[in-house]
């Protein structure tokens, strides 16, 4: 395939470059032009041309941190405690999982995901195989994460599936993680500590998301914080991130520094659950990489970066008491290369000749997008999932004007997740 | 027009009615039937019918504090201090407006409205008329509120807007107001208090937005709060309500709950302008009308309810440091119920037959609002405004599928309004 858009504005995300108005064109999975309008003359044959009319094409959201395949458990319990919605709604019924079940609730996510622009998600749950094979079969690209913590999978299992799951299939990708301190034992820590050495990787993790894990934490490990901690067992010595970062001190933003760290905010998760709001403009100030996920949809409900940019930006306006605290700018990259940074998707992280053709079309003839005083601003405090006209991943259009051209069958991936949740209810 | 909505869930915020299965007509502007599936030879003759295939219809929403018309500022200048944004970018254009610019903007609001389920706006601006006839050649109902501050109009003008603008046409209403304590002199607050006197009518203001409003008061008015101040001066005699509220205390509470006035709050402008979040749950605690708007496109920078919903919820849980603050139910009730009752729309509050045809229909068939464990948490939490098909005010349809009726020359729109900043920025 090659195709070309054309009367198009893009934001490449390439270094400081502002919005280019010209064409951009894919071949096979990468970008092989971006720039201004060529002549018919100069141009190769094309598969699909495709008129924008104007309209906005910018490099995918990258979710950063998600559990896709919790679909199944949206608003099923919400406005609870957090303890009592965690144990008693959300463990019990991920005791009833079965593999199959992954497969169908994970598609119902990514549906949503192209529907609102995401090209990658950086998902931690269960059966990867089963989630792999979901996102293979929809053209969506993943980063898995291991989970593992005191109750699986063991530290074999997890070098057995990242060796496995890296040479998979060219959408998939694996890094090394555990689900949080407070899930993992001392000895379990020091395992990844030895893997991470040994496959000389980044670890992510669940990191000082509540005050009390932060606390938690400290009484059990003299005073250290989760990354404290992490970093002296050595799980941080090849990069990684945390998930969250709600509670991060002085100290841990030094570590965040040092080790290039990634912090994962999830703004809409965090504020569902009252966690609180992390210091947003302090880790800028810093220059640590800040990307963005949506955590899974049991706690926020919805899989939309619109949302999150939105939140992500005014939540640090509201904690710094200043309404200039951010700019709009710094959060669609955040959302975009980012992410990528973070997932070490570094050839989807802009629109440039040769990077993957990981990409999202923006309606602006909209009325939310309207006037176009400054585009970029109108994504950010305007800008709507319902503005994603177009989404493409590896050179494939994956969602075009509400469709899924390969997956046509939609309504049965909602019958089989609903199937899914009944059949547990009835258990 | 004689209309048939069937197979269709109903949430009719009628008393605490759970959702209906089956079908609701609309003859003219009401409401004729709410409830279960009528047999074929039981039912009138209907200029058409809609299967919703299981889609929602809801009341529509009411926006309950909003300035339509300033669409032109949108996204032109956001990121910066409040005092610098309001003075230096906002004031100097407004001064900058023509009557028929309020026409073309006012008329790109609605087109956004329409397209978020919105049938009403309580709306504070300049230039009544114009406004008024934008809202009427679109279909749109809205209550006007006037703006009076030093700088215009005089009491004299609000009085023979009241007369004239409630007298004007069925989709129109008009509600006595002034801009806020910190824009009136004293002298104008009492000729206020004397307009509502004599029309018994109540008065709506912005009211305790920002904290230094609050302690500017206090300094002039030897610490009296906007509230107690205009309590006093007998402004409240008649009710009303306040826009924003995010810094009362008891004592104001008191007031409100003695006078009935409502609460009108505006979550996304108050986070992006880093006001501050109000305390929803002691409002909720003592009954106090809550109603929910936009504010300006300025300010926010969208006019989407979805987005409003999820923001006050979560807002009221990160103040709380409870994820169970707040209740997804209570939360649809004042976007629809509560915000109808604010603007004094007593026949557009539920759906139930005698009321106005004013609704939306929600399509479930979407990734994000399945699977279908609960409905309305879903609107609240995973809801957003792609979900909304079809809008109806006073028995028309006036969006349905990404088309406006009775508006076909959108792009027409689009083009006014930029065409109204770009003079301005050249001028």
């Amino acid at each position: 395939m090659v195709i070309r858009f054309y009367n198009a504005r893009i934001l490449s995300l390439v270094d400081d470059e502002q919005l280019i108005e010209g064409e951009l064109w894919t071949e096979d999975k990468r970008i092989t032009y971006v720039g201004p309008k060529v002549e018919e003359s100069s141009r190769p044959a094309f598969t699909r041309e495709i008129d924008l009319c104007g309209n906005l094409i910018l490099p995918g959201f990258k979710n950063a941190h998600t559990h896709s395949a919790m679909t199944f458990l949206r608003s099923l319990a919400d406005d609870m405690p957090l303890l009592d919605w965690l144990e008693k709604q959300i463990f019990p019924r991920e005791a009833q999982l079965k593999p199959s079940d992954i497969y169908w609730c994970t598609q119902l996510a990514i549906l949503e995901y192209l529907s609102s622009g995401i090209t990658a998600a950086f998902d931690m749950y269960f059966f990867p195989e089963q989630y792999a094979n979901a996102c293979i079969d929809m053209g969506f690209r993943s980063v898995m994460v291991s989970g593992l913590n005191k109750f699986g999978p063991t530290l074999e299992e997890q070098k057995a599936n990242y060796l496995r799951f890296n040479d998979y299939h060219p959408l998939i990708n694996y890094h090394l993680g555990f689900h949080a301190e407070y899930t993992c034992p001392l000895e379990l820590l020091e395992g990844i500590a030895k893997l991470a050495e040994e496959l000389e990787a980044p670890v992510y993790t669940h990191n000082s998301e509540t005050f009390s894990e932060v606390e938690g934490c400290k009484e059990r490990y003299n005073g250290l914080t989760p990354t404290q901690l992490f970093d002296q067992l050595g799980i941080y010595n090849y990069g990684g991130g945390g998930y969250h970062c709600v509670y991060l001190d002085d100290k841990d933003m030094d570590i965040f520094q040092k080790r290039h760290l990634t912090v994962v905010s999830n703004p809409a998760s965090n504020s569902k659950l009252a966690s609180g709001i992390p210091s947003i403009s302090e880790l800028q100030k810093r220059n640590i990489n800040i990307a963005i996920g949506t955590d899974g949809p049991a706690s926020n409900n919805s899989l939309d970066m619109f949302k999150e940019m939105y939140l992500l930006n005014v939540l640090a306006k509201l904690k710094e008491k200043d309404a200039s605290a951010i700019k709009a700018e710094s959060v669609v990259r955040m959302a975009c290369s980012n992410g990528a940074k973070a997932m070490c998707l570094n050839e989807a992280d802009s629109l440039q000749p040769g990077k993957l053709a990981d990409l999202c079309v923006l309606d602006l003839q909209q009325p939310n997008m309207q006037p176009l005083n400054n585009i970029v601003k109108n994504i950010v405090y305007a800008g709507n999932k319902s503005n994603v006209k177009l989404t493409m991943i590896d050179g494939k259009i994956v969602y075009e004007n509400g469709n899924y051209p390969l997956m046509p069958d939609v309504e049965r991936i909602y019958y089989e997740a609903n199937a899914v949740i009944k059949r547990m209810l009835a258990e």
